[in-house]
C-alpha cells in the first residue's frame, strides 16, 4: 500500500467495532489510476451511491470523495485506488446504532498499469450463491470470491464462476461477455454476481449505437461454443479469454469492434 | 465495549488491509459469560476450529484462546465475549499472501445476563441466500442478517428468516425448533443458516436420551400450526415464541422436557 485515508485523515486502522469487519456491512470500489487520473470515476461513484442506497448506508458526498481521491493520488501516474465505505462502527449485534456514521476508507496501491494480453482461466468449483436481494452489489461479503481465488491454479489469471444451477455468471473479479454470430451476450446478474462499471460502459456504448447486448443464462457448454469470450473489469479492461482449464481456446472471431472502442475508453 | 485484545495485546484497532474488513474473510463466536465463566466454551472453540477448517484459515490454538479469554474476562461476572478470527491482513485483491497470519480479536461487552421471557418475532422480508458451500458456518459475511435486523420493528426480539423457496430456516441470530405431538423438529441448514452451539447441545442431549430430532423443510404455515416454537442462541438460551407478526401466539404445549433440561445447561 502506498498511502491511505480513513475518514479524511491519513491513517491505516479502523475500530474492531467497525461493521465492515463485524459483518462485511459495506461496499467497495477498485479504480484504475492511469496518467494521474482515476478512470471511469463517475461510474464508480454512481455505483457506490446506488449500492449504498440498496444497503441503506448514507453515501459519501461525491465532491468530498473526489477531493480526497485527488489528494491521495497526488502525483502517482499509475496506481490502484480502492474506496471502501462501511455503515460505521457500532457495538456488538446486527442492529446498527441510530447515530452510526459511515466509515470512508481510500487507499492507494502500486500497479503495473493496463495490459491487453489474453487471459487464462480455470473453472471454479466454488459456486455463487443464489441471492437476488444482494445480487449486483459490490458489497464486502466476498467469501465466495476468496475461496474461488484460493483454489485457483497459479498459472491462470481468473476463474469462471457458476451459479447453483451450473450456469456461468462471471469471473472471480470480472464480468463476462460472449460473442456468437458477431452478437454480444452477457449473463444475467439478477440472482448473483457484481454489476461492473466496464460492463456498464459497454452496455451504454452499445445502446448509443443501437446495438442490443442481450442478457441471459448460459451453460458452460454454450460458453465454450461461443466465437469469443471476454472478461471485463476496472483493472483488466476488456480482454479475450485464450485458455480455459488448461486447454488453449482460440477465439474464432476478431475482437468485436464495439469492444475495441470501449477498451480504448476504459483507461482514458 | 469493556475491553479487547487484538492478537494477544490490549487494543481495539485493526489494519484496513485486514481481510475481515476487505472481504468478510473470517468468522466469529458470541459467548455468554455467566458467573465469571464463558458458557459452552468447548462447543464455541470446536465450532470455530471446524469453521476455520472449512474456510482454510489457520485456527487459533485452543489453549491460547482460553488463556486470553480468562485474562480478558478477569472478574466480570456477567458479560458477552466475542471472538473474531480473520485470515489476516494482506494487500488488495482476493488472493491472500502466502505468509498471511490470522488476526485474533477478543472483545468483552456489557450484558444484562440470561432471560427466559418468551420472544416476540416478526417475519423478515429479507430471504437467506442459497449457498451450500458456506451454509452452517458462522462467518463474517452477514449482510443478510444486517438487512433483516435493520427492517425489524422496534417491538420484536427477533425475526424469522425464510430461504429462497419460502421455507423457514432460523431467526436472525438464533436457530429454530418446532414441536408437534411432543416431537421436536428443526429446519435443515444444508443450504443456508448457521449451526448454533445451543442447537448442538440440544441435539446431543436428545441423542444421549435416544430421542430423534428430525431436520427437514418447513413452510411458514407448517410452523404456525406447530404446538410450540423455540428459538435458541448462546445469549437467548432456549425460549418460547409467544408473538408472531403482531399476533399473540400461545404455545399449545408445555415447554418440552428435553429443552427444559438443555436450558438449564446453556448458562451453566
Amino acid at each position: 500500500m502506498i498511502r491511505s485515508f480513513v475518514n479524511g485523515a491519513p491513517g491505516d486502522q479502523v475500530s474492531i467495532l467497525d461493521r465492515g469487519l463485524q459483518f462485511g456491512d459495506g461496499l467497495f470500489e477498485t479504480i484504475a489510476v492511469v496518467d494521474n487520473k482515476p478512470c471511469l470515476w463517475e461510474y464508480h461513484v454512481q455505483r457506490m451511491q446506488a449500492d449504498c442506497g440498496r444497503l441503506g448506508i448514507a453515501a459519501p458526498d461525491a465532491g468530498l470523495l473526489e477531493q480526497e481521491a485527488r489528494t491521495l493520488i497526488a502525483d502517482e501516474q499509475v496506481a490502484v485506488l480502492k474506496i471502501t465505505v462501511t455503515r460505521g462502527a457500532s457495538e456488538r449485534g446486527y442492529k446498527p446504532a441510530t447515530d452510526v456514521a459511515p466509515t470512508r476508507i481510500l487507499a492507494l496501491f502500486p500497479w503495473n498499469g493496463p495490459c491487453s494480453d489474453p487471459l487464462k482461466v480455470s473453472i471454479s468449483s466454488q459456486r455463487l450463491g443464489h441471492q437476488p436481494g444482494l445480487a449486483g452489489i459490490k458489497h464486502l461479503n466476498r467469501l465466495e470470491q476468496v475461496l474461488a481465488r484460493v483454489e485457483c491454479p497459479e498459472d491462470v489469471d481468473d476463474a469462471l464462476m457458476l451459479n447453483q444451477q451450473g450456469q456461468v455468471i462471471e469471473g472471480i473479479a470480472s464480468n463476462l461477455l460472449l460473442q456468437r454470430d458477431q452478437q454480444l451476450f452477457t449473463p444475467s446478474l439478477h440472482c448473483c454476481g457484481v454489476e461492473g462499471v466496464v460492463k456498464r460502459l459497454i452496455l451504454e456504448m452499445a445502446k448509443d449505437q443501437g446495438m442490443a447486448i442481450r442478457s441471459g443464462a448460459f451453460t458452460l457448454d454454450e460458453i465454450l461454443r461461443s466465437e469469443a469470450m471476454y472478461l471485463t473489469s476496472s483493472l483488466a479492461g476488456i480482454r479475450y479469454v485464450s485458455r480455459i482449464k488448461g486447454h488453449d481456446w482460440r477465439p474464432a472471431a476478431e475482437f468485436h469492434p464495439l469492444l475495441k472502442q470501449a477498451a480504448a475508453q476504459v483507461f482514458n
